[in-house]
This record gives structure tokens, C-alpha cells and sequence, in this order.
């Protein structure tokens, strides 16, 4: 019974001591030392390398490192019933909201505006009119932090999820049709959608052309939800009055892409939410239990969802 | 029975057409044409001129046009039995609490620095460890509006009034230990206290001194809270991380005044809360209904206590 971590160029020396004071006799290897691979029967992964299913033939279960499962589920080696569980915790989801928040806020009140006026001498008090209305697509862990905090400002919040409903007091939309009604209304955009073949490049000139004269996007989700050249163009044309992207196709986002310097783009470099070494350990070694008690891993997906 | 508004470069315009809706036969009178002044029962001012009050014989009551009333306090000539009220509705409490909200997140966060990495091709993810402490001064209005808002964050808030105590699920603190000790605490302290003889230069050198290290100053209140030379000070020693001020002691901000260019301190121009048409049209024309069924201006202050 050993438990692998995989997650090259993240902190996993924090995660390991936060595991040790959990547990000092769990048996952690951490990739690339992985010793005697039969041992292994849990491994908990960060876009890991292409062949390393291959190499691990006593695995029960197997989780992602964050919250997104698409780098496990798109490995062709995976075994088709092999369980697969995630690492999203209350503070990542938390963080997440912190994010999206502060991201809102600053396009709606005008504080990028009022760094730049600062720089340049410029004296203009300027408030806007109204509370805008958001619209956030998805709402598991990440969705629901977020409307919470949003919902706590007085501001309007709709959702776009799988089933058009859910436990909290805003407006719930569901397919096609929903997604363009949300779209239509709302003030801001908010991609916190999983990655699927459903939600790939769902972000595309389609949904802004839908979205209302003006409004603003914001993708916190993943690269490939966004066809980028579309996102060019709507801005381009003014469709979109701007958009904050933390999520790339390429990351880190190459030197001669058009988004650095895009007059209509604000960006941060992926990290919006980001899997703490403390929280990381807490949930990894939780599932590492309910593992060994057949349980399964924590957070187990829906492998046909995909999510 | 007339209603008096003294604005001066406020949208009074905006004002009267909202206050006539409600009342089609309200008697509004915009300074600097006042008419008849006997007429005159009410006045609602922001930063009234100096003689304005020897002109209105038959006042029953004043109201600040805003939260603050310490310009109305201040004015000499005020009868020392004019009943002072104020205008401070929800809408102005959200919006403090939007404003205060992003500030600490984008400071905490890392929000301004992604945007200067922006600029400079500059790919480099960061996220802070843990949750900041914030410590509010002041628990009216707007300081509880701040704190609920930062409550649904996650964050420990921590609160410093009066009394020691309030409402919510916070730590309250009072007296001038209180203050040190809070101060000693936090990573983010935010002014949100009225303008009194006590609370002038209430943010100087000697609670600087007392601010945990590398900790943060945020003042939505008024410019006379703070100490300017004692902030620039504790600055440049490097005490406090950074300060985000949205009020002066004198505004517009000279054009000469180190706060545009210091590298700690980043600046908005007085408008982390503004006193909106709609919103103050109505609270004034309930204000204005108190005083005629002789009960009072809305949200009545304590002269005494000058707030």
C-alpha cells in the first residue's frame, strides 16, 4: 500500500510533511522515485507524463491533484474502470470566489481606471449606475463559492448548469436556449465550467454574438473552453467591452500571442484558484483512506459526465 | 412648507426628477435660487456655503446629502437645537463594501501585480497562503456592510467601535487598547469611522507604530482621519506594505502632493461610495415627510456623540 504523487513543478515536498504529520508511516513516493510500482494502489496526478498508467499495475484509484479531471480522463492508457476522484476543497473554491470577485468589482466600479488616473495626475470621481447582473457558468463547488459572495454584494446572479436548478436563491438556466437567454441579460460572463467534449470552445463568436452589447467576460474555467480568435474579433468589434482570462490553450501563454497586449484583455497567469500544499494533503490523504477501505476515491466523477 | 437641496456640483437635476415622481407637488427649491426663504423647513446640504444658514428662518431640520455630517456640525452659525439628520441607505453601504472588497482582494491577492506582469510579458503565478485578518474601524452602515461582504469571503473580521460590541459573528474591539490591540492583529485595516473631534488624525504615527508589519491601510473615511506625513513615513520605513486612499484632506488631490507618485500608495478620487439620484431622492422624501408629521429628519444623529 503506497501512495504516488505526480505533479511535476508543483510544491509536493510542502504536501508531503503536511501528509507525514497526518500519518508517518504512510508510504508517499513522489514522482519520479517511485521504487517498487506494485506497491502503488492510489496516485494522485498533475498533468502527468504520457506513459505512466502503464507503470502502475496495482492501481484502485486514481485522482487529479486540483479540481479539473480532463488531463486524466483524456489519457488514452486509462483503464476503463478505474475510479477517478479530485482534490477541490473549500478553499480552493473559496479562492476562486475571492478571484472572480475582486475581477467583477474592478471592471464594474472602475478601479483599473482609477490606477491609471492615478499614474497620469487624472482627478475623476466616477461611480456607474446600478449593480450589474452575472451570469456564471457551472455551478458545482467553484459556481456555488462564487454566487454566495456575489449574492452577499446585492448583485443579480444567474446560472447555466446541467439541470437548470439548484439549492441557491438566483435564477437557474439550462441548455442551448438557456445559455443564450443568460447570455442576453447579463452584465458579466463567468466560465467555471469542467472541461468536456459538451463545453469545449463553448466560449466561441456564437455565445458572443448572443451576449449583451457591452458586457464583459471573464474565463476562469480552462484554455480550451475559449476559441480565442472569436474572443479577438468580438472585442475587436466591440460586441464584448472586455474580458479577464487566468486560463490559456497555451500556458504559459506564448511570447507573440495577441491577448499580452490586446487593449481589450486583462489576464493573470493561472492561478485564480490554486491547490494549496495544506488543504492539498488534508483531502488527499482522506481519499488515500477511503481507498483502502473500498470506498473509492473522494469527490469521485461521473466518468461518461466527465465531471 | 418647502424643501430645500444645497448640492453644489452634485447632479441635483437627477435628484428633483426622482423626488418628483414621488411627490408631483413637493415644493423643491435648488440652491442657489431658494425663493421665498420663509417657505423653507427642510434642507438637505453637501458642503453647504459658509452664510447659508442665516438665510433659512424657519428651518425644522437640516440632513447631510450624504453619510457624513461633520460639515454640518462644523458650521458655526448651526442652532444648537436643529434637529441633523443624514442620508446613508443601503445602496451607499453595498457600495462601500464592493469598493473595500476588491481593494483588499486585489492587494491580497496579487491583482495589481498581474497587471504591471501583463505589460511586461511577465508569466509568473502566485498565490498568497491563507486568508487575511481585516480589522474595520467603525461598525455603522457601511462598516457592517463591509463586514458581511468579508464574512461570505472566508475572511476573520475583526471590529472596532463604540461600544465593543455589534450584531455579528465578529470580534469587536473598543477603547483605545482595543484599538492597538486590533491593530496589532490585522493584515488589512480600513477607515470607515464619521468624522468626530475624537476620530480626527485618528490614523497617525503612534497607531502605525502599533500595525502588524507589512500590513496594509485602507481609509473610505475622510482625509482628516489621517496623518499624511505620518502615513508617507511609515511608508517609507517600510512599517505598512502599502495604503489605498480614497479621501484627502484636500480634494481634488494637489497636484503637488507625493501621494500620485509614491510607489505604497495607490489612490481613487473620493468615490468608493457615492450618493446615487434614485436612492437619495427617496430617502430624502421620506426625511422630508418625518419632519413635516414633526418626528425628526431620517437617521437622526446624537450631536453629542457627533454622529
Amino acid at each position: 500500500m503506497a501512495l504516488l504523487i505526480v505533479a511535476p513543478n508543483r510544491d509536493t515536498q510542502a504536501v508531503q510533511e503536511h501528509l507525514r504529520k497526518q500519518d508517518p508511516t504512510l508510504d508517499i513516493r513522489i514522482w519520479p522515485v517511485i521504487g517498487n510500482a506494485n506497491d502503488i494502489d492510489f496516485a494522485v496526478v498533475w498533468k502527468h507524463p504520457p506513459e505512466l498508467l502503464t507503470q502502475l499495475p496495482a492501481l484502485k484509484a486514481i485522482s487529479s491533484y486540483g479540481a479539473g479531471v480532463e488531463g486524466i480522463l483524456n489519457d488514452p492508457l486509462l483503464p476503463g474502470d478505474l475510479p477517478v476522484g479530485r482534490i477541490s476543497g473549500p478553499r480552493l473554491a473559496a479562492d476562486m470566489a475571492e478571484f472572480v470577485t475582486a475581477v467583477i468589482i474592478n471592471q464594474h466600479r472602475g478601479l483599473w481606471g482609477f490606477y491609471e488616473d492615478q499614474k497620469a495626475q487624472r482627478w475623476q470621481p466616477w461611480a456607474p449606475v446600478g449593480t450589474p447582473r452575472v451570469g456564471l457558468l457551472g455551478s458545482g463547488n467553484m459556481g456555488a463559492a462564487c454566487a454566495r459572495v456575489l449574492l452577499s454584494l446585492g448583485y443579480e446572479v444567474h446560472c447555466w448548469n446541467r439541470s437548470g436548478s439548484g439549492e441557491l436563491d438566483l435564477t437557474y438556466h439550462r441548455g442551448e436556449a438557456g445559455l443564450q437567454q443568460m447570455a442576453s441579460i447579463c452584465d458579466f460572463l463567468v466560465c467555471l465550467l469542467p472541461l468536456t467534449e459538451h463545453t469545449q470552445g463553448i466560449l466561441n463568436a456564437d455565445l458572443f454574438a448572443q451576449m449583451k452589447a457591452g458586457s464583459y467576460l471573464i474565463n476562469v474555467g480552462r484554455g480550451d473552453h475559449l476559441v480565442e480568435a472569436d474572443l479577438i474579433n468580438a472585442l475587436d468589434q466591440q460586441q464584448l467591452s472586455g474580458a479577464y482570462l487566468d486560463v490559456f490553450q497555451h500556458e504559459p501563454l506564448p511570447a507573440d500571442h495577441p491577448f499580452w497586449s490586446h487593449p481589450g484583455v486583462l489576464m493573470s497567469p493561472h492561478c485564480a484558484s490554486f491547490t494549496l500544499p495544506e488543504e492539498a494533503a488534508r483531502l488527499i490523504y482522506q481519499s488515500y483512506c477511503q481507498v483502502q477501505q473500498g470506498k473509492g476515491p473522494l469527490d469521485a466523477i461521473n466518468r461518461q459526465q466527465g465531471y
